[in-house]
């Protein structure tokens, strides 16, 4: 996959620092490659459910940004994205002592693109599959402020 | 549709209590009734995506929470549910006042809750639908710390 | 909802005629109105499950259909529509007399679409939810071939 | 991931020959191994849409069962799963001479498994994704008649 925006990498970091939310709980950029994004989140008490793990509502910000910034990476540099939907499966409780949600383009059309994120919890020697995020994000072109 | 725990409100707004997320973003429980339950979430800076509408994840963690809670009051005293998987799809950008997700029990069986949850975003004198999720969330019994 | 096509009813019909799949497995096309479509089915051996009640695939076949065509009633002549992506939640076993797929258009946009499909199954004096699906469906303008 | 059931090549078989539906669209069984399962699909015109290609109706079908069957190697004995939900992107026109679709199991857990399916247009010399299928399959237990 092929970037077509050579300043993809500064793009997806300066749209991170823009969201608002991943300051609020806590996440943080990991890597960007072309078609590829991580997104590390701690496990704290201030995204929590009611049992003590991580909320499903915090596992699918980092999976859903992290298949949106995916898909960024191959979008030229006068388009932006929007998520239209995404679904996810939440398979373990989310705990230990991070989250990392890799997300990673399946397949990118001119309109549309297909991504996918798993989210991984690791703790001291340990990491293990929690949940998958499938997004389906449309691409902007030439609207004022979206080119991201 | 008639709930099995006559508690049923109380113990909703305990468990939200427990949510460290839902105060972490500002969310707050607008009503509970057997098969349905209302959580707001005012707009803000801190719950934004890069273009200052609320972030796809935040607009999920409410939908989710109130898809979560509408099965939880049909539910036996000793049983929790856990959502298993959702998918949301995002029909506008979510801006205005605050956001109102509506959650709603659509079958309720003894292992498996289907919710649909239904997001509208508010602002002066208008009331716009921004977004739908559907949840299926797993009943789990006599699991310790589990009953909610 | 308005269609801005005043001859949709027939293109529907039209395009239901040539879709291979629905004459296979017997599906009939019930009713058509501006943003609602609903399709048929009876249940027979040829459309089952390894249980004897109708598979899931067929199921989806109908809720499908019935999402895209309620969508296909609101585009403009020149356009088509394709589905981009579907979940369907199976509730009960899909078992009686025939089946009937409910499409509804949630939000109708230039691009986008979202339909909503509720699948019952009918048997003499009863009528069950058994499904419910959520379809995002594209307009494709201009292109040969798939006005419909 | 290891096989509870030594037969269960076997039972995935005799299960598939009962599915009615397989017969009538002209999908086989192509292989079975722990945890995967594939089937193909003819494209003709008995499962087309209204373009000719193959209804996205006829390519959940294939990638449903392929992803039930992947779940059922895995399953004890006695036990049974039935879909509770799935969700499907269709990526590209799905045409050429046959669909492949492999169904493999992501997550299986004692009630619920998680399988994902990948869905391949084969023709001369070419083989392309055109759709991913994601199912939350769940067990069922000691219940007459659903042992597969």
């Amino acid at each position: 996959m092929s970037p077509k925006d050579p300043d993809f990498a500064e793009r997806v970091a300066r749209s991170f620092a823009k969201q608002g939310l991943m300051d609020t709980i806590g996440a943080k950029l990991l890597r960007v490659a072309p078609g590829e994004v991580d997104i590390a989140l701690p496990v704290a008490p201030k995204v929590s459910q009611q049992h003590g793990f991580v909320h499903a509502g915090a596992v699918s910000t980092i999976a859903d940004s992290a298949c949106g910034y995916a898909a960024l990476t191959l979008i030229p540099p006068n388009a932006g994205v929007l998520t239209a939907e995404f679904k996810i499966n939440l398979m373990a409780p989310a705990a230990g002592d991070r989250l990392v949600a890799e997300g990673r383009v399946v397949k990118s059309g001119r309109l549309l693109t297909v991504s996918q994120a798993e989210v991984y919890a690791e703790a001291a020697g340990s990491r293990k599959l929690v949940a998958m995020l499938t997004a389906t994000l449309v691409a902007l072109e030439g609207r004022e402020g979206t080119a991201d």
